[in-house]
């Protein structure tokens, strides 16, 4: 062997290549992996293959890592049989994460969630840059190793996401706010507007929709058929954010009635600057920054530490475990940006990590 | 005089010189016209002749049009107003129109809706192709002056709008749909994200809004102010599309309390199908045809035609009415597009006009 033609390609699955699962072909092809993708659908399998979103179909039992791109529904089966089938890592794409971290529960799964996604479905709208600049939840649990943690990080960390480390249930209480109840309000205003167009005099009601209302029910133009599972999944979350939206549209209903003006300004100023102050795709740091934290060699440091992390505001761009020989002590390498860096290494040290650091300007 | 030095431009007054009202004087500008505007502040008056959005400040009483863009809550007052200064033509903008044509109910007054905005506030965010493609609703009344009319629909048809006409109250229920109570959800939705921001472990909320979460609180980084008057001004249709939206958001959550899978797949099935028929911008025509319709020269007539037209979805591109020297009669003349022609011709004959068509191919 000499020269690129003698590097040995990194081994990735694929399970389920649909939108995503091919995505996450295309984005691990694009980093110079080997991918093989599987799906229950052979003409999905094949069709992946043929338009290069992923290299091989079937099961690469080499891999040393396997992503689920399945219905949240199918997620935490599959990936006991997967886990019980090679000894790669497992991670998912689901967009709950608690039910499918408890019924794993396995030191080589971590719960993953890209918040990416798009109006297009099955592989044929899959792209290689779907998860740049996105956020992608990770949400390990005190039995994750912190091994299979780092991999995956640095895995869709180099796709161009920014990790976000959280607690499962938190992460789901989350999306039920930002993602699950703004479909389904989305998709009830549209249905409004569809009701009122059929009423006597109100056919011109969906001509004029205008920018607005097009932004809003933009969502509702996605895939119904996932949104079953993700609700059973997440009921009582999304029951819970349901019940707040109704609260607040009910006072939003009598400040209006009431012709409360001055309220009703507070409130949608409130919302305005919310708006406008929404985080955008991080922008890369003009400085990175090596931390390099001494960590006892156990399950859970790591997921304490990235949670920290995710609290504090530091993304980290790199991460990387190094043991000690006699196996009892590790060593945390992470890279991340230097910005928010001191309230980070303060927070380190009083949970008791020995903490250093350097630039790499 | 000779050559085009010597052509006359048009001239149009603009009442309020901000977003709209710049981007309706650039609009004019761009096709020949001499714009003059005022605004109650003179710095704003005075940027928008700086950049250009107007050719002058002032009033022009020689004026055959003027456009009122004034917060919904003064147009009516400002319009009486105007009415008396000058035999102009005048006409709003407002985004609630029963109030407005009820309290001003002049000849010479025709009431106006262009369903385009910007996130952008003042006449730094004007743009002179923020019509084209919109939908420029006009709600004459009994009262109208068809003259006055279909001068409004020619120079707003010229900004590449779609001219739709009807009825004021209607148009206020059918904005309640598709622009009110939308904007109300979105903020409510944006402040129930800032809310749960602040609790616990929820600190990551805003970083995990992707990009559905961000098209629909979109337009609640519109600019806050304008919502109490428009509020007000339609409190009776926003309040019962809320309540409508509260009885089906009521449903929905009994639905995934429930579980009913089927019946949330229903709901979620039939927006996504509503929002992907969702028309879309106009369309030109390959193909116009000039109709002709004689008509009693009397108010009311055109009004009648062109709801007609709005009912069959037949766009007006361009609008003239030819008066008889008798005064009793007159000849409605209209360039529209020849794909529902045939049902458009059927319907005007069934109410008594005779009608005669020439394709302008």
């Amino acid at each position: 062997m000499s020269g690129d033609a003698g590097a040995v390609a990194r081994r990735a699955q694929v399970v389920g290549t649909g939108l995503i699962g091919g995505s996450v072909g295309r984005a691990l092809r694009d980093r110079g992996w080997y991918v093989t993708g599987s799906d229950d659908d052979p003409g999905t399998e094949a069709l992946a293959v043929e338009i290069g979103a992923i290299d091989a179909a079937g099961l690469d039992l080499t891999a040393e890592v396997c992503f689920v791109a399945l219905p949240v529904g199918s997620v935490a089966e599959v990936s006991r049989a997967m886990l019980d089938r090679a000894p790669w890592v497992v991670t998912d794409v689901g967009s709950v994460k608690a039910p499918i971290v408890s019924a794993v529960d396995h030191p080589r799964f971590i719960g993953g969630h890209p918040m990416a996604g798009s109006e297009q479905e099955g592989v044929r709208g899959s792209d290689a840059s779907m998860f740049s600049g996105a956020v992608w939840v990770l949400t390990p649990t005190e039995t994750t190793d912190p091994d299979a943690q780092a991999l995956v990080h640095s895995v869709v960390a180099s796709f161009g996401a920014e990790v976000v480390t959280l607690d499962a249930a938190v992460h789901d209480r989350v999306v039920a706010v930002v993602s699950h109840v703004p479909h389904l309000a989305s998709a009830t205003l549209m249905g409004l507007a569809v009701g009122r167009s059929g009423r006597a005099g109100h056919g011109p009601v969906l001509r004029l929709a205008a920018g607005g209302f097009r932004d809003m029910t933009r969502i509702a133009a996605g895939h119904p058929g996932i949104w079953p599972d993700i609700c059973q999944e997440n009921r009582s979350a999304v029951v819970e954010v349901l019940d707040e939206l109704l609260v607040e549209l009910t006072e939003v209903r009598r400040i209006v009635d009431g012709g409360e003006r001055e309220q009703l300004l507070a409130r949608l100023e409130l919302a305005r600057d919310a708006r406008m102050n929404l985080p955008t795709t991080v922008a890369k740091p003009e400085e990175l920054t090596e931390v390099r934290v001494g960590v006892p060699d156990r399950p859970g440091v790591l997921a304490a530490v990235t949670a920290l992390a995710t609290t504090l505001e530091v993304n980290i761009y790199d991460i990387e475990i190094a043991h000690s020989a006699e196996g009892a002590r590790g060593v945390l390498i992470l890279v991340v940006d230097s910005g928010p860096l001191e309230a980070f290494r303060a927070a380190l040290e009083e949970d008791g990590y020995a903490v250093s650091s350097r630039a790499l300007t």
